[in-house]
């Protein structure tokens, strides 16, 4: 997990997401283009939630989110998505 | 029922989808372009529900919701959906 | 009135809807492709309705309805429709 | 007045529309094709209103309501249009 | 202003707009087709506002309101606007 | 600033536009055609505001607006802009 | 930072963009047409917070935002970005 500077606000979560699959389960080599976007990562940073409601994910949590949640941006030259904590499914207990 | 070890938010559920109908009443077997969709699931995982809103279901429940319900995610290979309480229509009780 | 063993949630009921009119009022038969989708039903089965706000229509009621109202579902191989009470127009005094 | 055998729910009131005119002021008979669908007519039936908002209106008002206000339906072979009280002008006082 | 023996519901009003303007500010006459739609009127009814919400404006009251803002009805063979409170932007003091 | 002999209603404010810019910077004429609209004006009238939400601004502040903010009106010869306070962006400190 | 005179209203905070980017980071000149529209900026004022919520940025804090986050207003003949704190995605720490 990275460490950034950045505190997301209110109910937001700064998000590093998974690497995407390099193998099929057979092995063969996915080229770049066929690649599937990720629709898991790790919270690397989370804000404070909203009045009268904390956040229930936490820094270091892993979790499935949208395939189209968040918006990326980019921090110290690595790409993140940072959305809101209602655009995540679920959390993965390790 | 399988068990997982991913954790709902708030009012979301997974729910592992019943088997498609593989035979016609009368005992021809339906190809698989012609399956349809079931609409009932056994519910795997729940969240805690939103704040003073605890779930009305809970796993084990076999649940009837709509066409359209939830989005589809692989949870260690198996597909489920996952979705809000509230695209659940009914509980059939067992 | 039929028996279901299925339990709506919150604000939702299953409805019964009646049967088409087979004949116009002067006794002509009406063929399957002009009958109408019936607008009266009986709740066959009722949610517990939301925080505070029990329902007002309860099992047994012949309610009317609007001609869109609720989704078709097919419990133990008869046609119902769950819908929400606020799409449940009247009830019809018996 | 009608009367009739059914009881809106919540915040709904059946309405009677009154019929259309059928000569124009000047005594020309308008044909049906011209006539201009009524925006007035009577409650014949209401509902108890929602949580803690009784309703306004009540049985046996004359009230103005907008041209593609209600839905109608037919109850005992007349027309009626049901709809909320909120989709309600005025009152006219009598 | 003109009497009318109406009573608009909650939060709406009756206007009786002011006639369009006959002539132009140098005195020439404008044709009806280029008559402009007046945004003003003067309130010959008002309803009891809603729950612990009183109206502001009150019978007689001369308002501006928005080109578009509500819609017209026939009383007594004369014609009116019937609004919400909230279409009006301001009272003018006589 | 103007005097107006109107009240707005509620959360509404009667914004003097400032004249739009006659020359460039560099002080070229700029004809009406390319002139820009004002984002500027001084506030000749503000209503009470809403129920336990009196406004912030009041008359005589200039303000800062979007370009699509207000309706236009006419009052005694003068064209305004009649718009809610939660379309003003900012107070101009003199 | 630049020091305005102007004070956003309620929840609305002013953001001055940080210059775009002028070389890649390989040291190839970028030209203006190619050129990002940066998504961080420093806050310059803000608003006190809408009733029994206050801001949580302040002025001098370093921010990101989305991409079509505020609108562009000129004060003083230079570009800042006016938006509600909603649009802030994030407090970068210094």
């Amino acid at each position: 997990m990275s460490k950034v500077n950045i505190t997301p606000l209110a109910d937001r979560v700064l998000v590093e997401p998974a690497a995407a699959e390099e193998k099929t389960a057979s092995g063969i080599i996915i080229p770049d283009t066929a690649k599937e976007k990720p629709q898991r990562g790790v919270i690397v940073a989370a804000g404070n939630g909203k009045k009268d409601e904390p956040l229930t994910v936490k820094t270091g949590d892993t979790v499935l989110y949208g395939k189209y949640a968040g918006t990326e941006i980019t921090v110290e030259g690595k790409d993140y998505l940072i959305m809101k904590e209602s655009d995540i499914f679920a959390i993965i207990n390790s």
